[in-house]
């Protein structure tokens, strides 16, 4: 059966021993009293929640899926006494602007708390998490009338939001899309069009819910530049904050999809609907962003809390199912044959998924601190530093967490053998929910254009070379200790085939763009691996010196599971390299009318 | 929308221009008759069945899934109808020895016919596809009175068979299984036991199933050495083959499954069921492997199935989907954006699914002319060459051909966006079909150990020098031609690093085995990708010449497609070989204690 604990252990890891967040915050003002004492007794409570409230609904959750009747929408039994004691925990608010009743906690602790709740129920987590993405998109764009009315319902979870983007005949590309906003005589707007693919559109876990709209103005210039952003709530709030009469709004119908059934996929209709610019007009691109980039490493999160709940529950039936005996001699004396964890092909994919997760953690958690630093740090530039590395990571954080993530669920479930493909023991779950993650706020192709695209070739590898310098420091500063060198010498290697390799995609791309877009997959997965090598080699930093030391055990494991990632999942670097120096050609020479059956 | 056409012109190719099946067909007594004309003939019939009866019925029958009723199974809507169809067609003898109303013709013929089948509804070919198993063990090792008996009713279909082998406790580790058979009096046997996952192991569309079981005797030794094979009809035959009474055999509950929702994967209850041995006592995993075998490759093929129709859907829909513009300027003017194949990562993402499904089409047609050659060819030394090729390649067809099943599964999704992970556009239908392939008849875990070491290194690599061996003489043949250069380069190279590797992997293994079992899996995927690199540059051999005259875009696609695989997808052999010469160590370092969250 699937299982699933808080790891605790390798958070508190992360956070104090290689990141030392203790020291991070007190830099940051605003955040001195988030010491690790703070982080640790939050996260205890945290993993409480996810393990005892959260895990329990998962299967159920999945098996029951969600009912639509006349756009009235009833998530699975049990999910909406979960959301009220989420709310009553007051978890929505932990890192909200305490002007408008957040706690004022660290981003990277919400990033954790967002990782063991996703582990835990990833379809429930959705109803929360969006509205991470439509209070950042208020906050950092609203006007103070629509702060004070929505942000702190938003805050308190009595309300929830959406992001309504996608339209049927447009994903990607958002600058085809039609629904329309009519500009009324109050400043308001009348929004009229349909959005599918809404993530948490409509539910009854709270009375309102407050919907993000991309929509063109009438005299909107065609394409992207004329798209702007409303504010739509499901029933219009009254000055006073208290509900109002119902907007013309309404689910229209419930996607079935593969996965996270219990989360509510709607196709919403809007019909005259009543919304509130939000940021500049034709300028809704830009507020988007603000909302999908946090989105984006929100999904990136997703892959690591699957992977872990996969890597946990194929760790647990290893060690308990019997079958064969070893090829060393019998290891279980008393039983019929030996529990599978000793069979090298078995501890491949455990270790594998192992390796991706905690490297993954900890690269999550070193973004997050990247952004509490960018939004808190005194120093400009400092913020700027930490903006730009944000920036950069994020695609990386989407999209190689989520292919790894998936890769895990499915080793995880290939450890099972057929009772892996059975509903009842849990792991086909985790391979349905996690291949979304694949695919949503962004696909991870669209991720790899815009690593190599927007985040790199179009500053000329400036963002790139604040990463790759910190990589380079890192390296020189522990080139010298033997007992590092295994470990350094494959990153600072990698570390300077990136750079040679963007140089050389580049080159190619002044020539002709496809060049970059064909070597974009290779490429982000390359990138991705020189991101894991790197913290995987300082997590070798902190473990070296305590490898005899009390909890031993842990930091042994630390240390042969990053000897198992550089001698078996980081040579993945060397196709990816060649594959990216094949260039465009062999993709692009086909005429389509040779691409038949 | 998920899309299906026989891929006609692409076996054509393999069959007649590539392997020259004509020609093979006079050297094979009894399949004289086997001419390209009448393959055509029949394959053309079998496309049409495929595409029109049996593909309307996938989406259909995964919705509806099977249902039971104390112990009585009905089929999703419309699948009776199709397998009385199929019967009448008479599709379930094609290959059948004539002694028992077969047609004679080959099995490569068949192999076919089990490849579109599987295209266009995989739960459904799973009724007859394990007939076949059943078929094929009373043929080898049936006495002849049970021969007469059960075989022309498997072979005209009135009957189906099934595989009863996996106990809860015990899969992959069947020396475990505690299935009773008490001998009677009169010669046949009692069996007492629970069997699980067994396909197709109850139904409504035939009068009677076959089950053949593994079961133990009182006296046999202990493990795998005292298992013995017996039939058990649902009911019992009266020899002049009406149908008796009803054994004790029943399907106690169905499985709640990942995918393959309309195959009946059944909890069997044996009861003192009446049996027949089959073969000899303690014998019985012998017996087994003649089901096994066939049935290994049969997996293996649903793994281009699936490939097949991923692709052909996620190409169809990348043809008509339109999304951003081509980088290189619109290429559909008339309308607001490009058609979204222009992307270089889209034709990434569908070239790869073609360059597997082809490599896949021609290695499994290979494999079954030999598995004809082997059974037919009056020279016995070819006949045992055939035999030893059939050997090695079979775990190659299982495991490689399933595993790039399911990535072109997940790639076709993928070219789907949002919508692939929607139920009703059919892409989602096909990861979760292909996900079984990987773990059922032995897992790809289990087919990587089988691979290396009972096939390669039990015999010194025997074996494995006859297939090297015509390798290096197709490469050493074709190595002046310049236009083939590109192409024997790497096929020769790898050739050779597999030959090294696997003296390399033989000499640890005599040190420790466990050295064999660490590299297994990649080691199986390199010789993957051998044959696919073997098989490409035969095919560009075919294409080469005919590349500028009639049908020339077909033979310039096959040269475009085997140049994109040749640069980016053969190049994971460098992973491959540097994760196999880092050895066992980084596997089994940690102790099974330190594996812990």
């Amino acid at each position: 059966m699937a299982v699933y604990k808080a790891p605790l252990r390798d958070i508190r890891f992360v956070l104090n021993e290689m990141l030392d967040v203790g020291s991070v915050m007190k830099s940051l003002p605003g955040c001195e009293e988030a010491t690790p004492e703070l982080f640790e007794q939050v996260l205890e409570e945290a993993g409480k929640f996810a393990e005892n409230v959260l895990f329990p609904l998962n299967r159920t959750g999945d098996e029951e899926g969600c009912h639509i009747n006349d756009g009235v929408v009833t998530t699975p039994k049990g999910f909406k006494e979960a959301y009220q004691a989420f709310c009553e925990g007051g978890w929505p608010s932990l890192d909200g602007d305490p002007a408008y009743g957040g706690q004022g906690l660290p981003y990277i602790l919400g990033m954790y708390l967002n990782e063991l709740m996703s582990s835990a129920n990833m379809a429930w987590s959705m109803y929360p998490g969006l509205t991470h993405g439509a209070y950042n998109a208020v906050h950092a764009h609203g006007s103070q009338a629509l702060k004070d009315l929505f942000l702190p319902k938003l805050l308190s979870g009595q309300w929830t939001g959406t992001m309504c983007l996608t339209e049927s005949h447009c994903g990607t590309d958002l600058g085809m899309l039609r629904t329309k906003a009519i500009p009324q005589l109050d400043g308001a707007y009348r929004i009229t069009g349909t959005k599918i693919f809404i993530s948490s559109g409509e539910h009854d876990l709270t009375e309102n819910i407050v919907h993000l709209v991309l929509a063109r103005l009438p005299d909107a210039p065609s394409g992207i530049k004329g798209i702007s952003l409303f504010l739509a709530p499901k029933f219009l709030v009254n000055p006073d904050g208290s509900l109002g009469v119902r907007n013309g709004v309404k689910a229209g119908s419930l996607e079935h999809k593969m996965g996270i059934r219990a989360n509510a996929t709607a196709v919403m209709n809007f019909d005259d609907a009543l919304g509130y610019l939000i940021g500049e007009p034709n300028k809704g691109m830009q507020a988007m962003f603000t909302m999908m980039n946090a989105a984006r490493l929100g999904v990136g999160l997703q892959g690591l809390s699957i992977g872990e709940v996969a890597y946990q529950s194929s760790l647990d039936y290893a060690k308990e199912r019997i079958q064969m005996r070893s090829l060393t001699g019998p290891k279980n004396l008393d039983g019929p044959a030996d529990p599978i964890i000793v069979h090298p092909d078995v501890r491949r994919m455990l270790l594998t998924q192992k390796a991706y997760n905690e490297a993954g953690r900890a690269m999550a958690a070193w973004i997050a601190l990247q952004i509490d630093i960018e939004a808190k740090h005194p120093d400009e530039a400092v913020r700027k530093d930490a903006d730009d590395l944000v920036a950069l990571l994020t695609p990386v954080a989407k999209a190689f967490m989520t292919d790894n993530g998936f890769a895990g669920a499915n080793l995880g479930l290939q450890c099972f053998g057929g009772h892996g493909y059975i509903k009842e023991w849990g792991m086909e779950q985790l391979v349905r929910d996690a291949r979304i993650a694949m695919i949503y706020e962004g696909t991870n192709g669209i991720q790899a254009l815009d690593l190599i695209g927007r985040k790199i070739l179009m500053d000329q590898g400036q963002r790139l070379r604040k990463f790759t310098k910190i990589v380079h420091k890192f390296c020189e500063a522990n080139r010298d200790d033997p007992a590092m060198g295994e470990f350094i010498e494959p990153v600072a290697k990698l570390n300077k085939e990136v750079g040679d390799l963007t140089m050389w995609v580049g080159m190619q791309a002044l020539q002709n763009q496809e060049e970059a877009a064909a070597a974009a997959t290779d490429y982000l997965r390359l990138f991705g691996h020189l991101c894991y090598g790197y913290f995987w080699a300082r997590m070798v930093q902190v473990a070296l010196p305590k490898q005899n030391g009390d909890e031993a055990s842990f930091y042994q494991a630390k240390l042969t599971t990053a000897r198992f990632y550089f001698a078996r999942v980081f040579p993945e670097t060397l196709s990816l390299a060649a594959a990216i120096r094949s260039g465009s050609k062999s993709l692009m020479e086909m005429p389509i009318e040779q691409f038949k059956v």
